[in-house]
């Protein structure tokens, strides 16, 4: 049961161990375990892929960890209405494996894509690497069916595009992170595959040069793009380290990876020139062109696996999920650049520039005692979210609260919406057995 | 008061006087009226412009009516984060009026936006005429300020794109038709505004041929476009008709509005000439193209005014908004018909043929009598609803459930989604002061 006792939060400090885990295969299993569960008030902890960074799939209490990994069954692809149903436990990838030969895809991409399940994104409400242009997770989820805590199993939405029928509940459900119900098969709104894309790895001299030109590409080009991902120096080092990967990256302070789709080559093209020339006035060192699949799956896969170098490289760290209004970027960086500086320690950062959302990483030093990083991280995170708060942000723009961020609730939400979420969670679970203990300080 | 007493519901049976109307001018104003009628127990029914389709500004238990007419100031444009933020009040074109000058504009369309206000729009979680490609209002809301029925003032997501501290109470308010909270400011997040756009007006000898094309433009191109909207010929006559408009519809019995926009001249034009010939494969007798503003507009102009026209010319009818899986548009057309042939009227119909969005309305025949229609027209609805619910649809895409619809929300919501529902109303308002007897049967 070790393996269920946590997710891939570094902090082995959050693990708890599950008394039971239980890997049903059906919605009507789930129900049965819910009716029990509820009955008996045992904590019931829906668990995806276990590839969370919240904490959120983490038995608290204890009691049943249910697993959704047996249920992986792709229900019904409907080319016609540009729709796909399936089990919970699918992984995320293989959704846009099967529709390929239909010319179709599901625009979610979160970084962890080839290992975690489509369930624990809906659960999440998952973000990731094509948000500026597609959004997030919940813009495609047209249809769901879940098992509420009373075991009662339920239907909501289905292949429609547009339903105004009482309460929005699938919106709400939508990085409910588990506590609310669980999720057992999900309907996705499918998308046209793009027929051209291409990939920039733009490399500049300095962090503030690269993150200047986020808001300006977007506003000075009209283009949006796919893509707008931000990497620091060290994040770069760490992760082509990790892979072995060689990347240009001696002179560079900080690199952009921009993706550009659309349905034309000349509308693209015409695209990724406009972008690349507001990059290069704004002080870049070069725009490489990564038109092919294999140059571009490069990029990406150094960009996928920083998390994860990170991780190896840095064990004790605390990998953040911060977000601002995009155009806020820049001071948000100074931000972190004088937290790092005043308290001694690295704060790699990288992630979803165009979408305002860092993933800012304050890494224990060498020299510095457990103890003492266990007294600073907590004054540390308070600074930073403190800071983001000011700017317009708030503490989790895709990872969600889970356990590990829910002691900072209060610094961003006023006690009256607290409060109206609790009143929420109450009506869903008034006896409080699905996933306890997560999202409320 | 007579004014206040009604929306833009044909049928005056529907309306109800209000005991007082009150026009507050800020969040604060409306706190204070929301904690004298909680503690007092006293309905409050909030109104925006009064042009719903759902009755849900009609105060059903009289009380106060709470009109936001007064507040319809733009509150701030922020270029670089592309998000402007308006009080609930402000007409919804004002708001693209406003952002011309710096090349943004807001994709929400509903067809009544020159007389509709934003508010109402969140309020209903209006569709209209673009969301084919650019989503339904709750897509571009990222904040809001409301006031909860217990006078509290909440302020709930911002300017970020990007969110998951807590529950989305942001996606649960959009839609949630007055009946949990008082919208008092919108923040929306804007897009680039598409250097170029085409309307095409397409004609098909019958009814059937233009809706089989209304799946195969999208899913044989792989283009997107704006809109996909669609006008049987009673329909078009109605609307010329009532605006002195003349169109080429002699031999046409159905027309599709179909627009694309681009950033790209070429691109907008390889995707107009790729959907004109979808339609003209399937049987269209014309593709007529207005490339210009004014050409354009005059095809909206008609589709824009089809249901006041209706109103006019029949005004006791029964203007519908059912919404199927947009690939079964074809099958809910052929169960109109059925329904048109065996109560002997006629049904009308037209709307958002790529959403699926139906506005099907039946009309009380010349020879029938008032109490004919009156016992007739809920068993027909009945039937309607029933058969579009077999279709994977439901009784309402984008006008709300209001009062109008909520005696057949049993045929389309489970007894668990509806009590969930309740019991998300309760969380929000305990004493049920806030537009009550609206959504629920």
């Amino acid at each position: 049961m070790e393996a269920y006792s946590h997710d891939e939060v570094a902090d082995g400090g959050y693990a708890v161990m599950p008394e039971a885990v239980v890997k049903p295969a059906s919605a009507r299993e789930i129900s049965a375990i819910m009716k029990l569960a509820d009955r008996e008030r045992i904590p019931v902890t829906p668990r995806g892929a276990g590839s969370g960074l919240s904490c959120g799939a983490v038995p608290l209490y204890g009691g049943i960890v249910l697993s959704v990994e047996r249920m992986n069954r792709i229900v019904e692809i409907d080319v016609r209405n540009m729709t796909i149903t399936v089990e919970a436990g699918v992984v995320t990838n293989h959704i846009n494996e099967v529709l390929e030969e239909y010319g179709l895809f599901y625009a979610g991409y979160p970084m962890s894509l080839e290992t975690c399940f489509i369930g624990g994104n809906v659960a999440e409400n998952a973000g990731g690497g094509k948000a500026v242009k597609y959004g997030v997770t919940g813009r495609y989820v047209q249809g769901l069916e879940a098992v509420l805590p009373d075991g009662a199993i339920v239907r909501i939405g289905g292949k429609r595009v547009k339903d105004v029928t009482g309460y929005n509940l699938l919106g709400l459900l939508v990085g409910s992170e588990g506590t609310l119900a669980v999720f057992t098969e999900v309907t996705l709104k499918l998308t046209a595959l793009p027929k051209h894309k291409v990939t920039l790895l733009v490399l500049f001299p300095t962090v503030d040069e690269a993150i200047d030109a986020v808001p300006a590409l977007m506003t000075e080009t009209g283009v949006v793009p796919t893509a707008i991902e931000f990497m620091d120096r060290l994040s770069v080092q760490t992760a082509c380290r990790y892979l072995n990967e060689h990347f240009p990256y001696e002179e560079a302070g900080a690199m952009l990876i921009i993706e550009i789709d659309g349905s034309g080559e000349e509308e693209v093209e015409a695209q990724y020139d406009a972008v690349g020339q507001v990059c290069l006035d704004r002080g870049a060192l070069e725009v490489y062109v990564a038109d092919n699949f294999t140059t571009s799956e490069r990029v990406w896969r150094v960009r996928r696996n920083i998390a994860e170098a990170f991780k190896v490289s840095n064990p004790v760290q605390s990998l953040e999920d911060i977000v601002v209004p995009f155009a806020q970027i820049p001071q948000l960086i100074r931000v972190i650049e004088d937290l790092s500086r005043r308290h001694g320690l690295l704060i790699p950062s990288y992630g979803h520039a165009g979408d305002g959302n860092l993933h800012a990483t304050p890494v224990k030093p060498a020299g510095m005692s457990l103890e003492e990083w266990e007294a600073l991280l907590p004054r540390l995170l308070r600074e930073l979210y403190a800071a983001t708060a000011e700017l317009g942000g708030t503490i989790s723009g895709e990872h969600g609260i889970g356990s590990k961020r829910k002691a900072y609730m209060p610094l961003v939400l006023s006690p009256e919406l607290l409060s109206l979420m609790k009143r929420v969670k109450d009506a869903f679970d008034p006896h409080h057995i699905l996933n306890p203990g997560k999202i409320f300080p």
